[in-house]
């Protein structure tokens, strides 16, 4: 399959809906409502043999009454019902069908034999499979979606290929920022491989994050994920990490969950970046998604708070990262803001510079001076954030934004406290050029992950590409 | 010094601010406006020879021209000018004198010989003196602060004894909840052992917290801290853990940070909670305040995504903790609103249920099974939290914290996802019966805090008390 057969997934101009309800409206999640408000352009054919319409648009009692081009059919049925359905679609020469429906290789024997049956008769038939046990797709850029819960709308140049329709849904957690997803569910068919190369292939997609609970091919998966992680980075959480995860992975999506080290391995020789927590994810991704790489491990820290600081220092050598050794000019720079008695080094506090001048005046000079520095290779800052509107003289974002507009591809991560974080952090996000982490230790683990694909970039023959 | 001495830090009847500026407002950072905005109830001698009053308070030239007793007097001049100062408040027959000013122990050797010249004319005096390099303290149950930051107003019965205003600023990190707080700074005169034993007394306070960049008698701590955690969680965070930590906690608070796992060790010996990264003492905080401890290590998982229930079990694992096997009672009681082809176990999956019977009647329900099965010691929520206005159905924060406040003394600690998750965290905290995590990890990082406060009481003799 190439990447244009999964396009009827992502992007069909014509999707039938088979076991749509008429109920709709909240704690319905009636997915062609969902697909409606998504804004969807293309045709749909609700297939219902109770309902003459539904929200408007015309019902039909069997597939087979359509009578017109279907790219792709979504059945949300109970398991007994989908085979006969499948064949139908067979028969309307539909090539792209997406099973919703649970009980299958997720559940019991019964369900695992039905499992057999549909991609028998999907195989036989030409038809592709995604699911079952799925939310589907999720795909920003044309307005499209499978989901019949709730998902964000960005058109982020990531990619996500998950088992679970948790990170369509997960805002505030993973990636919130998914431009185009898809859930392959039991991946009775459609594969962690197959989606790779389309994402791989995709110029909308820039950043592949997966989460996977076992692979049937590891050899095929891994030999492309190094063809690929060469142009694009790819992260990858595997869970099923312990004995008892894995059982539960077994019967969560029928997924075989092999050995963790042995993934972690593999996945670390293919250059993919291997998150080993649920919270990794979601810093991954926000600092790939605005960072330059990082091209060496000298690390300046600036603060306005010393203890800051040094949770700092301790963060970065615990991630392999050291602290920079600021030149002449930088601490120069600084002491001409600071009182006389301030001691001047990395981490740089900026706190009473910042008592004697504004916050505004000094962070982003310091800042300055910090990316012009031939000795220092990526940036943390440390900063206040309280409330903007009673506080104007404590908002750094301007100057902050300003400056790492102009850095010389040095990465710039940050972390805030104080009431006003989330407010600054939007601030400074939107401009793409500065990330801001939870916590310092999640911080410095990101400045090291951007070394990590630097040092792979670095040392990995360009030997084959896509 | 007994906790009645530090009383008049905290909550002093009249205080002298030595060195305050008639600048208000935004960006002014006076610490009279915000001691004033605060609801202090005593009386305030604002020190300034240039002004009349201050923020409508009748302000005196000097100290000495006062002539009524003060209970406390807090400095904010540069370096040079805080000696005579001391000196002036000796003459004064103040007890107690809080130096906010900077350049002392933290910054260069003329900064260090003052350090050391104020303690020495306080100690002749009879004063007692908390910084210098501090916020000072807040009292939220007496609505008292020397801080010139805003900060958090909860009555909530946390002790913070830190060496960094950024505790008392850390909305939305470490510990938002902040009951009372004392920044000790360099720590020149008022020690941690004092705070400690203070809070230790105080009824108001339940679970006590520091912040510690270094000790200068760990014996003399180390001993009262075993004597008080048998009666009160401490929870601790050391900086200062690598090399270049260490340098620069030396150039912060003067601290001498010494041999990070030599402190984990007397902690874990005195019973004391052991914070090893930024992040952990906003997840320890939020479990021991609401939250039982674990009598056992069988945990049960509920979860509406099997993908975070493999999450969950991989994160116990992790934490030294167990899947509980549940009782066939709980079994039966879940698979009656499960469809016939559901397997089900521990992670509890309800999702197929919920799809049956709706999410509000079905969490509930799984909630108070599990915790009046005698096999289980507590249990790991997992939960979508969409927003409650488009999907009331989903808000299962009534039916959670109901089943939570009939339990058996089992903690319940609570994941969620989704666009939604700020909104029901709240509502899930109010009750405190459940709190709410960051991530899957922190949740299971948690219960094994739990766990482990659990065994320190069990094991330890009970010997002498406080």
């Amino acid at each position: 399959m190439n990447a244009s057969a999964l396009d009827r997934f992502l992007n069909p101009k014509s999707v039938a809906i088979i076991g749509i309800s008429r109920r709709t409206g909240p704690g319905a999640y009636n997915l062609m409502e969902n697909m409606l408000h998504y804004g969807y352009q293309g045709v749909i054919f609700p297939i219902n043999p109770q309902a003459g319409e539904i929200l408007g648009v015309r019902a039909y009692s069997t597939i087979g009454e359509v009578g017109r081009p279907i790219d792709l059919a979504v059945i949300s049925l109970p398991r007994e019902m989908v085979l006969p359905q499948i064949e139908a679609c067979a028969a309307a020469g539909i090539p792209a069908v997406i099973v919703v429906s649970q009980g299958f290789g997720d559940a019991d024997d019964r369900g695992k034999a039905l499992q057999r049956e549909i991609t028998a008769v999907a195989r036989k038939n030409g038809i592709r499979i995604l699911g079952p046990n799925t939310l589907g797709v999720i795909n920003n850029f044309d307005c499209f979606t499978t989901s019949f819960m709730p998902t964000k709308r960005e058109k982020s140049p990531i990619g996500m290929i998950c088992q679970s329709g948790l990170f369509f849904v997960g805002t505030g957690n993973f990636t919130e920022k998914i431009g185009k997803g898809i859930d392959i569910g039991n991946g009775c068919d459609i594969s962690f491989s197959e989606c790779l190369a389309c994402f791989g292939e995709d110029p909308a997609i820039e950043i592949i994050t997966i989460h996977m609970e076992g692979l049937d091919q590891p050899k095929p998966f891994f030999s492309l994920a190094s063809r690929i992680s060469r142009k694009k980075p790819i992260v990858l959480f595997k869970t099923g990490q312990s004995a008892a995860g894995a059982r539960a992975a077994a019967s969560h999506s029928g997924s075989m969950a092999g050995h963790y080290d042995l993934y972690r391995t593999a996945c670390k020789k293919a250059g993919i970046l291997f998150m080993e927590n649920d919270g990794r994810m979601y810093d991954a991704v926000h600092s790939l998604l605005c960072q330059p790489l990082l091209q060496g491990n000298r690390i300046a820290v600036i603060t306005v708070t010393g203890a800051g600081g040094i949770m700092a220092t301790d963060a970065l050598e615990k991630n392999g990262l050291q602290l920079a050794s600021l030149s002449h000019r930088t601490i120069t720079a600084l002491a001409d803001l600071s009182p006389e008695w301030m001691p001047l080094g990395n981490p740089l506090d900026i706190w009473p510079a910042v008592m004697k001048h504004g916050m505004g005046n000094v962070y982003g000079q310091a800042l300055e001076a910090v990316l012009t520095d031939q000795g220092v290779d990526g940036v943390l800052c440390i900063s206040v954030a309280l409330d903007a509107q009673t506080f104007p003289s404590l908002d750094i974002s301007k100057s902050l934004t300003t400056a790492a507009a102009q850095k010389n591809q040095k990465p710039v991560l940050a972390w805030l406290y104080g009431p006003g974080r989330e407010e600054m952090t939007a601030k400074l996000e939107r401009g793409n050029t500065i990330s801001v982490h939870r916590t310092i230790e999640a911080a410095a683990w990101s400045l090291s992950l951007l070394r990590e694909r630097q040092q792979f970039l670095e040392t990995t023959p360009q030997g084959r590409t896509l």
